[in-house]
């Protein structure tokens, strides 16, 4: 939520980076292709892959930094993108939207990706502005998660080279999406040893585990929850940059929105059940220690009293003379010690 | 969750199966019947039943095993399946679900068993393709619920001979809600068990038992919901596949459904409940435990307070002459415990 | 949930009795009414009242005891009624709905009577079939709640006899609900006891009684719920059998469900502040006998260790020859004791 | 929910009171009004009033108490009011509910007021009868909250004699909608001063007072809510009695609803979090009192078994006779509190 | 809710001051501009602007202090304002809505800012009226939020100028929604600190802090589920005020709310989340409090028993005769309490 603050009281549409930059220099790889055809190129000047605006062949501008907003600004007059639309490319704490303009869709995304290492999520934010034969994509930093996407452009595989930028668009999507399935994996993963452990031997850090994975689960939702909106608002439109072909794929891929969304909200059930189970496991815990110090106390606090008033000093105290007096006393002990116990086995204590 | 990754990447209609293989080889079984007549054979070879499509009779084609990525294809192509639905169909982690496409409709559904002997739930995936005169089946595995079907086919029982292969599907779908009813009975008659154990005798046990069922509940639950909104849209479509005649079983069908839902979610609402119930046992249980340790404690610990004064060695101590003292000080003491049972009756502890 | 197993894998509408039998014999009672005639008799042939189905009056037939499936395939067959209509009219297992067929209406209802001898909730299936001219109810068991309804068709009070076949099926509707606000005010008084008893002295029981209660609400839930919507679609529909001068009445029942629902909510809600009282009642009773025993624990405690200190034997304790000893020391015991009365005091745990 | 097992069974439309009686005799005070004129008198006798059915000024007939069904049913026959309306005018036990016939509408309402000396809420059911030119208002007892109202009619303030029995009726409402927010108003202050000795200092009967403020909150809230639907049905409604000029006063009065609604639904989300922070406070006093106890005894047992070694019987205990032993005993006994202390002083538990 | 009071019983559209008044003096402060020109002013009588009213430029007239009511009174009949929509205005216990005029809007906001010294949440309520070409605006106090758009309107950056009044209201619309974002920000850097301090060293202080943020949300809340509605009424309204141009920024705006709203959901779960882990660690502290007592407990208690027989004083003991057996008895001890540590250990209570 910090950083959005330098924003407050400017004009709409005044060209801010808002969030943190994730890498320093600014690099735009370029792919133009038609079915027979593939060029490819990176630049820094913008200018380099203006023509290709009103070219025959599919493009994908992918421009990997966006804190550099005159390239930005730049980019956006050439393309006729409103300036509200680049207002909302410059910051990073957007929600995931669609906006449908007269020659182009603009479309907010969150990348979210399982780091192994650290076994914790990491989000990064896409813009997509979608023309009839484009598609500018703005990431946050250089290295992506579409790198198959550009081996099967490359190598011509499936029927990417065939179709249009609409396809091309699903296909960032799709990646996307399949990219939340890797993420739900691992927290899937993770949860199952958690759970495991919870089951075998629980211990006070796995209940700052539960709160982390559950934070993590809200940032998904929040990712996901408006994506499926978005998928079905682009299915459904009738603009003509989405042709019927890409339809079917739309709406698989929106199934596969759901699924996330199902998995999500189960895992949400989920964590809230290894929470009871977690708090559950600890309050039997505390009445297991109850119970050793309850039954070591029931049963020596009286026998200590005992020998507390055969220790008195008092000059007559008749029993203290009789021989037997000592083995008797602690035969009584050793009953009074088996009636406890016999009380406890019976009460299902021991 | 775990396997979906090597999909990732792939161009989508990539057919790659994803799950865990359930069943080494793969059989076909086909039966092919019409008022009249019936014909029964099994077979590996796809080719062998290509000539069905465009048959008179109704045929229903069972396909055992679908790891064979490259006999789903064959298929695939002879029947003119989208690749979107070949890829789902290899998927088997799909959330039921039905598309509606020009000559066949694709629907996957979750059927449900309760394994007696595990007393747990197991799940399998089936896919079909419905199509004007075959009903294509996809299972993972050999053995399957559809014997009681196939005997009705055979012995022309019913009117399922009369009718088409709308009827067929709907057959399918009728023993997979069924058997969804069995699950509840399993997990109902287990859930009776469980709550006459917390009322009679509440255990550790019991909290992980409570935690299992609440997980099978959501199992079903994520089963059954989709299902409720894919009949739903078989009964509503309006495609020609479905006559006119199936669409009361359909609503019937719906309402079992809706039944099932119910159940589903009461269990939901009564898992809730025995949570609450074991928790105030046990924390009824901790405040006893507490009760028998506060009475022990606070009846003798002032008395062998009292032993241990007149355990003290001083050379003047007058009480200790005095011949009496001793029995006095028992008096004493017998009446201090006295009054200490009285205390604890009057606020209800004993 | 149990028996529903004899079904599965059966034709869909087959006569299966599915439930538990609650009377031996079927007995068939007819009324046939028209505003100034009334004719009553009891049968145990269906073909006694087959003449009615085209008769000028009114006919109620109400069959008393389902499990003689022949019978009911009779009524059915003559009657005309769909076979899923029979199939669903044996299963007792329904949940309450309503179906539109050409010429009848279907309708399943549950009925809830509240025994004041058991102090629980006792469900009974009624079916209605709603014919032009005719209703035929067919009912679990013997007795039941329309004896007022059969006393007022007798009498010929208030409207029953100048209106057709809907008003005579609306009366039932009727009198099934305001059965619901009976059961109400039973469990209503029930949990006004059970709040004054925990208010004032929260003892074990409490916990079971209000798990009991929560159930019996949700039994009540799960038979209102679906008959709002029964009622509304009953009110709204077009088909001829409902006249005009019916529907005021099907709104104004519809006002008493959505008030019988209402209450239900709200019992929802007071089962569980009911069952926060408890729990939070429960756990200041733990933290009073804590107080307990913390204050006669840590009273004692010390003064028993200064007790044990001129209790040990050494030959050389400087103190134990003082002649002013012992009472110096128990006056440092009266003052320790009482500077612990005075923290806990302070501390407002006296 | 008690007494309404009187009407059980009744024929619908059945005239029976059904509540507690709160008056004993019935007054009926009418007010005739036109922009020039007002005529006012009280009566017994509903004759009285019956010419103001057709008079062209605007009549206000006031009935308080309403158990004498014999008026009631001669003004529903004068009045030509439905059967079901009187019913649901006797049956105090109404949800809020607005009915609209051809000459007229039905309204019931629920007025709740504060009873700042029994510091809770008071429910009473007030049935509107709106015609062309008159409106019927049916009350359970004399003294009401309309005074402010009789008031501003007798000396023509504001625009009330100038506009029609709908803007009558709207100011009924309204005042009714006021009394909410005053009755919001006393809990809320309840609430405050809740709030503030919960956080001060946390004792038992809190308990009680947040479960009483949360049934009146439910209370408030079954009043509130029919109410928001029967304000909207009133303004949407075609109907000719509801004029245009007093629509924006309707939809004035909506908001006014919502805004209670709101406040109402704060209500209880505030509720919920005072339980948990009572809740809290108390496992925290719990765990403090437990810290106490914990102290007191890790500090003295280890000390008095010490003292209980030396003052064993033994013969042969070297240690007794050295002469600096009991110093040295003494001194570690010491020794070994401060470190029970320092150990609990990093805990963090003094 | 106090002081809402006054008001009960008053004829509707009486104007009276409901609130705190924040300001004494009243001031108005007038812009007057177009794309060209700009005048502005301060007046403290009405009739200054009046003329406004039909200026082709565009007007803002803001008004500082709402307690005078007969200059509201002035204004509100000059520019024929509704007397609903000025008893609204000056009751600032409104919840934010709009309404729709024949020739102008009725908005009212809630602006919230986070006072970063009190740390806490300051609301103020803000009413707007939207002509064709002026903006009036009422708010409670003379320091407001809006400078940056007046140095925007002086300085004539951005499109402002050159817009309408309906672009001026959207700008402070803008402006309450990224104050919006300021508070969040406020309050998500409160939480983070929070989070921490309960993740290393909970104390009792988090817990009162816990429940006033759950109270500064549920204000957050209660401001901004309305203003997501209102902006939606404003863009889909067909009302001439509001130009085409003018949509795309409410649209944006639109996406703004639904982002705060989004957070401050988040942030409810998020505090739920944070209490279970405030609860969960206090009730750890608590179990190993228990720990701790009941090991010293059972090690001790036991042992002091022991001690406690070799101090009975019985005239015949033989084992007090013999010479090794005090060290046989010590060296028991130590046996029993190594056992009781190696226990302990294997029950991982160590």
């Amino acid at each position: 939520m910090k950083k959005l603050s330098p924003k407050t009281g400017l004009s709409p549409g005044s060209l801010v980076f808002v969030g943190h930059k994730k890498t320093d220099k600014t690099a735009i790889d370029v792919m133009v292709y038609s079915p027979t055809e593939l060029r490819e190129f990176r630049t820094e000047n913008p200018e380099d892959f203006f023509t290709l605006k009103d070219s025959a062949d599919i493009s994908w501008i992918d421009i990997k930094g966006i804190h550099n907003t005159q390239q930005i600004a730049m980019i956006g007059e050439h393309f006729q993108i409103h300036p509200l639309v680049l207002e909302d490319i410059l910051n990073t704490r957007q929600r995931p939207k669609i906006d449908f303009y007269d020659d182009y869709i603009f479309a907010v995304l969150k990348i979210i990706s399982w780091n192994e290492k650290k076994k914790s999520i990491e989000t990064e934010q896409i813009s997509l502005i979608i023309g009839p034969n484009y598609v500018i994509s703005f990431q946050e930093k250089e290295d992506d998660i579409f790198d198959p996407l550009r081996e099967r452009i490359r190598k011509g595989k499936g029927r990417i080279r065939n179709m249009g930028s609409d396809y091309l668009a699903y296909a960032m999507l799709d990646i996307t999406v399949d990219n939340y399935f890797l993420v739900l994996e691992g927290i899937g993963e993770h949860m199952e040893i958690l759970e495991e452990r919870l089951l075998k031997n629980p211990d006070k850090k796995i209940l700052k585990e539960i709160y982390v994975f559950k934070r993590e689960n809200l940032l998904l939702r929040k990712a996901v929850w408006p994506l499926r909106e978005l998928i079905s608002q682009l299915e459904r439109s009738d603009i003509s940059i989405i042709k019927k072909k890409t339809r079917p794929f739309l709406r698989d891929l929106y199934d596969h929105t759901i699924q996330v969304i199902d998995t999500v909200e189960t895992n949400r059930d989920m964590t809230a059940g290894l929470l009871e189970l977690y708090l559950s496991t600890m309050s039997n815990k505390t009445n297991e220690v109850m119970k050793v110090l309850t039954i070591i106390a029931t049963i020596f606090i009286p026998l200590t009293f005992i020998a507390g008033v055969y220790g008195m000093n008092f000059d007559y105290m008749p029993e203290l003379q009789w021989p037997w007096a000592y083995f008797a006393v602690m035969g009584l002990m050793a009953l009074l010690a088996l009636m406890m116990l016999w009380y406890f086995r019976r009460r299902k204590w021991l």
